[in-house]
């Protein structure tokens, strides 16, 4: 048995959650529903402009490895945080779900702070996130540890991460150690513009190492171009395993020229912020246990409806509850 | 027209809010219900404990202030942050609100980082509050700009201020201010514990500066000693108004020699904290707005009704919507 189920790898990030309308986000400039890289100076003048708001921690790959832990698999997560109030917050929150989190902090003397993403939460449920990367941007090889990324079944990779000097090294050298080791990859392809920005990167990546690929369809059709349904084939071509999220319609599950669909649970949209992350932790905890990509699809569907029913992009209530009532433990 | 309706001063706290259990409680000598003051190296050892939580700007009178804010009236808040990021994020809070917040920072080379307080919500909606004052306890006389102080109807004091050491100068130099332009001042004890502790200077300036007294049962009680009934007639004896709640029995409301009493408003309780702060916050409002205090005491329980019902202590629902509902504007 190896230490664990999943290791995440992303950019750490603290998301300040407040509310907006559509006009408010037009005459910022703000782009709406997707994810947008900010400079420090933008990031400063927009939390200027916003309502008032609350901090949670957040971070597409370390929502995934919360919810992988809120289920009770054993967990640990790779990003990197600044030694600031931000960072604390950031490493107590994955610790106290129970996961690991051990990477070394960027020093208090550092230009940078940790990364956080001004996420605009519009009427419809719709999230809209700035992201100053800060700190998680200088994620090097220096911070993987492979023995970690050796004791893991599956490594867990954010496509968010890809932007940054050194990531792709940093990559590279978990890849390497988790496969040497018998493990598995996963990769989320995270939005449609980080697929514009390193869509040679992640090709590559798909071709050589990626055992299962997580994406949505907006982000499927950036990368294969095409219809949805076009654009699956042309991913489970290349893929062994691919899980197509498609908000509201449910998810397709592509698997060795099978594909099965499963509907998504009905529930309020009160905040899209994490539910693409929730379905990727539930559905690798699923697999760890042994069943089918189907199963694992319905746990993902209602892992990712509870944390759409709230502000905030982690689990709020217990999970394993949730999951027992409906059968899946 | 005098410049502000309200200005309040008080405790600067950001709130860490999670959920704990009456065993956790008790297991970590926590005190349920109450305030309890904690030193650095406590809170430290008390957030390496709890669960995953989320930072919301909090501070009894601040959270009063953004209700005052919340509502359109004009304010201001004064209270001691630190130049990082929770101090940052507290400013934030409040000017988004629309207070004004002017008090000079402590700067980032001080000892002691900027206040917050561990909130731990227990299944019953019950908040148990850990306190690291930090900067907030360094708020002195030099803070207290008497220019502001002069400009203010009503000046708000938070009993929990009465902690630190230079804080019974500050208020004196901001009721002084206050008072020489004919502003009055309401005094909030805050905490029965915090009666305790400061019951003799509580007493001294009730008898000689207060002109609007809040305080729930406990606090009263805690004051004045014997029933409710009678700490409430002695209060009314030393105070031209009393504003006293009662949880969900509702609130009494003592002036000068009448007493009424005004039902709370029905609703489920997620999270008491900032309850009472919202109460005062609204009826300090209406009393701006020229109605007459049992109207003032509605407005309070509304207000406080709307904060019970989510995680957090200052108001997320439109205020001025919900008062526009209930014919309150």
């Amino acid at each position: 048995m190896k230490r664990f189920h999943v290791v995440g790898i992303g950019n750490a990030m603290v998301d300040v959650l407040s509310h907006a309308d559509d006009q408010f986000l037009a005459v910022n400039g703000v782009g709406k529903g997707i994810m947008q890289l900010v400079d420090a100076e933008r990031a400063v003048e927009l939390y200027a402009r916003i309502g008032p708001a609350r901090e949670v921690s957040g971070g597409s790959a370390a929502n995934t490895i919360a919810g992988v832990a809120a289920l009770g698999g054993r967990t640990a997560y790779v990003g990197k945080v600044k030694d600031d109030q931000l960072g604390a917050i950031f490493a107590h929150d994955l610790r106290a779900q129970g996961a690991v989190f051990e990477t070394p902090k960027a020093p208090k003397s550092a230009a940078f702070e940790t990364g956080r993403c001004i996420v605009l939460v519009t009427p419809d449920g719709e999230r809209s996130m700035n992201t100053y990367l800060g700190a998680s941007e200088t994620l090097g090889p220096e911070d993987i540890d492979v023995e970690t990324m050796a004791a893991t079944e599956w490594t867990y990779l954010e496509g968010y991460r890809f932007d940054g000097p050194d990531s792709h090294a940093a990559f590279a050298k978990a890849i390497a150690a988790t496969k040497g080791a018998g493990g598995r990859v996963a990769l989320t392809l995270s939005d449609p513009f980080c697929v514009e920005r390193h869509r040679a990167a992640f090709r590559a990546m798909i071709l050589a190492e990626v055992d299962l690929l997580f994406a949505n369809r907006a982000e499927l059709v950036a990368m294969y171009g095409g219809s949805f349904e076009a654009a699956m084939q042309a991913a489970a071509a290349e893929v062994g395993m691919v899980a197509a999220t498609d908000s509201e319609n449910g998810v397709h599950v592509l698997v060795n020229g099978d594909h099965s669909h499963v509907p998504a649970v009905e529930t309020r949209v009160v905040d899209a912020t994490g539910a693409g992350d929730l379905f990727a932790g539930a559905f690798l905890w699923g697999l760890n246990h042994g069943h089918a990509p189907e199963v694992c699809a319905r746990m993902g569907n209602l892992a990712a409806s509870e944390v759409i029913g709230h502000i905030g992009a982690r689990p709020e209530a217990d999970l394993r509850r949730l999951f027992g009532a409906q059968g899946l433990l």
